[in-house]
C-alpha cells in the first residue's frame, strides 16, 4: 500500500471540466489500491480577483480578514473536487483548514504550517480519498491563516512529512521543470531528475515550476518530488537528493530573470563598515539585495561596489542612498534594462572549465558582460536586456542542453 | 444602549461598492452608540453560480460538500465588510460558522439553528462590529450545514433572538412590504405596520420581501422586525405582533402568485379514506399540495375534489394519480394556466362583508372563479392567469389600497 500526496494548481483545477479531469486522475491513483491525500490551489484567478476585490476596498486591507477572504477560494475548489469524485462512486471527503486541523504560526498572509492532525484522515483514508485546501491554516488563537502564494506546493510537502507519505506529485500545466524556458528556447528539453539544490536556482531564478519555499522543506525532510503534467500522460521531473542523481553533464539548465536593475556607487571611502552602511538601510525598507561585486577602484584609495535588486525596487534604493548620511560616494549609476543570465548544475563543482567556456561563449556573441556571481552549482552574469534571448541559445547549446 | 442586528441581502452587497456603501449604514448606526452585529448574505448571484458549477459536476451533487461549496460565498462578502469596515476606521471582526461557532441540527442544505456561542461577540461588541455569515453553521459533527435559500433571514432572526437584541433590520433593494406587488401595480402602497401573520400570509403568496421561515421564528419569539431599503433613507415596514397594531382598513394586501396548476378528479366515491388516499402518495413524493375543495358531485353519490399544486410538480402529480390503483375516479382534469390571488388582512375577521365584497369586485371584471380557499386573515382564489391583473388591480381599488 503506498500512500501519496497528489497537488493541483490552479490552472489544473482552472474550470469545472479540468476538476472532473483531476477526479479522473485521483479515481485511476486510487483504484490502483494507493492511499491518496490531495492538495488543491484555488481554481486560476480566482485569487487574484479577490486579491482586486480587496484592493478597491482597501489599499491596506486588513490582513485577518484578507486570509478570511483568500481561503474561500481554496475551499470551493476542495467542494467540487469532492463532489466530483462522489460522482465517480470514490468516497471522497474535503478537510478544511479548521476541520482537520492545518496549525500554523507566523503573521497572516504568511504564515508557515507546523502541523497537522493526521489521525481523523488516516481513519478516512482507510476506504477514501481525503481533500485538503492548499495554502492556508488556522493560527493558535483560531484565526484563518495563509501562508503566502503559492502556498499550496508548501501544504503539499508539509502534509507529505506530516503524514509520512511515499511520495509528493505536483501536478502543474507544464510537464516538468526543463533546461530552460520551452516558451522562449524550442530546443530546451525536459530534465528527468534534478536536485534539490539545482530545482531551487531555477526556481529562483524564473522557472516557476514550483515554489521555493516548498522545495526547501523537501530539501530538509528529504521528500523526494515529482512535477507532473495534469493534461498529458509523460512522466514528469523527479526531484530527489543530490546524492541519487547520477550527472552524465556539468550544466542542468540555463535561467533568465528580467526583473533586476543594476546600480553602481564609484568612489566608496575603502574602509571597514562602509558595505554594512549601505546595505542596512536597503534591508530595513525590505529591498532585496541579489548579487554584490566590490573591486577597487581605479584611484585605488576608494572602492566601486556594484548590486541588483528587483527592478519595481529601482526609485526606492536610489532615494534611500541620496538621503542617507551614513552612505559616501562620488558618483551612482544604474541601468533598468538588464538581465540575469545563470548556468545551473550540481556537476558544475566537479566540471573544470565552465565558468571559461561561459565566457568564451557570451563573448563569441559579442555580448558584454556588467557583473559576475558564483555560488557551488550556479553561475550567474548580469547582461544587457536586449541580448537574453541569444545568450540563452548560446549557453543552451555550448553546455550541450539542445 | 441598543443592541442591534443588521442584515444586508445579496442585491445590498452585490458589488464592491455597494459593500462600501453598506459599510457606511453599518458606521452610522455605530457611531450613533448602538452595539451592532451584521449578517451578511453571498453576493447577488454567487450562491446561484456556485450551485450552476455543482450542476454541471453532479445533478445528485454530494449534501455535505454542496454546504462547503456554498458556505463560501457568505464569507467572502464578510471579509470584504469587515475590511471595509476597518478601511472607515471602524474596529469589525468576521466570525465565521466555526469560529462562533453557529450551531445546527437537521439535514444538510436544510438544516436549523439551534444555537450559538455568544459570549466571544458579546466581549467584541464592546469596541467593534461583529459580523457574521448568514444562511450557515455546523453541525454537532463539525460539519458545514447550510439552512435553504434565504436562510440569511433566518440567521438574522436567529442572532436577534440567542444574542437578545433590541431590533432586527432587513435591509434590502426594496424599502419595505407594498400592499401589491409595486412593479406591476403601480397605485400599491409601502405598509407601515404589519403583522406577523399577515406578513406570512403575503410572503407565502410571492410577496418575497422576506423568507417566511424567518418571520416564523420572529412570530415565535416575538422578535420585531423592520424590513428596509439599503438604497434609500425611507423608514421601512415594521413587523409585529398583531395587538400592536391598529387596524383601519379591513385588507393590508393583495397578492397574487403564478406558479400554481389546478387538478380536479370528477366521480371520486364519496365514502372515508378516499381523500387520504388521494394525497398520501403526492406527500410522500413531496408534492405539496396548497388548496383543496371538495364538493358533492351532480349525481350525489359521488364527490369531485379540486386541488393546486406548484406548476412544476404537475406531470409528477398526474403520473401519481394515474399509476396509483388506491386512487379510483372517474375523470381527471388540469389546469396549468391558473394564478392564485389573496387577500390579506388581520382586521378581516372583524370587518362584515369582505367576502361578498371580493367576488362582486371580481364578477364585474367579468372573471370567473374556478377554486376558493379560506383562513382566519386571507382569503384566496383561483382564476384564469390572463386576468391576474386585472383582479389584482381591481381588489387593490375596491378594499381602498391605491
Amino acid at each position: 500500500m503506498v500512500k501519496k500526496v497528489l497537488k493541483f494548481g490552479g490552472t489544473s483545477v482552472g474550470t469545472i471540466e479540468r476538476i472532473q479531469h483531476v477526479a479522473k486522475i485521483v479515481k485511476k491513483e486510487h483504484d490502483s489500491g494507493n492511499q491518496i491525500i490531495v492538495v488543491v490551489s484555488a481554481m486560476a484567478g480566482k485569487t487574484n480577483e479577490l486579491i482586486k476585490f480587496s484592493k478597491v476596498v482597501s489599499l491596506n486591507f486588513d490582513e485577518r480578514e484578507l486570509d478570511v477572504l483568500l481561503s474561500s477560494g481554496e475551499q470551493v475548489t476542495c467542494a467540487l473536487l469532492a463532489g466530483a469524485l462522489i460522482e465517480q462512486k470514490i468516497n471522497a471527503k474535503s478537510f478544511l483548514n479548521w476541520q482537520l486541523p492545518i496549525l500554523t504560526e507566523g503573521e497572516h498572509n504568511n504564515s508557515r504550517i507546523v502541523n497537522m492532525n493526521t489521525e481523523k484522515v488516516n481513519n478516512f483514508l482507510k476506504n477514501g480519498v481525503a481533500i485538503i485546501p492548499g495554502f492556508q491554516g488556522i493560527s493558535k488563537n483560531g484565526d484563518i491563516t495563509t501562508i503566502g502564494r503559492g502556498g499550496s506546493d508548501a501544504t503539499a510537502v508539509a502534509v507529505a512529512k506530516l503524514f509520512n507519505t511515499d511520495s509528493c506529485e505536483i501536478y502543474t500545466d507544464v510537464d516538468g521543470v526543463y533546461s530552460s524556458d520551452p516558451n522562449k528556447i524550442p530546443v530546451a528539453k525536459k530534465i528527468n531528475k534534478i536536485s534539490y539544490d539545482e530545482m531551487l536556482e531555477l526556481s529562483s531564478l524564473g522557472a516557476k515550476v514550483m515554489q521555493s519555499p516548498a522545495v526547501q522543506t523537501a530539501m530538509m525532510y528529504n521528500i523526494p518530488l515529482e512535477v507532473k503534467s495534469t493534461f498529458t500522460n509523460r512522466t514528469g521531473t523527479k526531484i530527489f537528493d543530490q546524492q541519487n542523481i547520477d550527472y552524465s553533464k556539468s550544466v542542468t539548465g540555463v535561467a533568465y530573470s528580467k526583473d533586476d536593475a543594476k546600480i553602481t556607487l564609484t568612489g566608496v571611502a575603502d574602509k571597514p563598515g562602509v558595505a554594512a552602511n549601505i546595505f542596512e538601510p536597503l534591508n530595513k525598507s525590505q529591498i532585496n539585495v541579489d548579487m554584490v561585486i566590490q573591486n577597487i577602484s581605479s584611484d585605488e584609495k576608494t572602492t566601486d561596489i556594484t548590486f541588483t535588486i528587483k527592478r519595481d525596487d529601482l526609485l526606492k534604493t536610489i532615494k534611500i542612498l541620496k538621503e542617507n548620511s551614513n552612505i559616501s560616494y562620488k558618483n551612482i549609476s544604474h541601468n533598468d534594462k538588464v538581465a540575469k543570465i545563470s548556468i545551473v548544475g550540481a556537476g558544475m563543482v566537479s566540471t573544470p572549465g565552465v565558468t571559461y567556456k561561459m565566457f568564451r561563449g557570451l563573448a563569441d556573441e559579442k555580448i558584454n558582460i556588467l557583473a559576475i556571481s558564483t555560488s557551488e552549482i550556479k553561475l550567474s552574469v548580469i547582461i544587457e536586456e536586449e541580448n537574453t534571448l541569444n545568450a540563452v541559445k548560446k549557453l543552451h547549446t555550448i553546455f550541450e542542453l539542445d
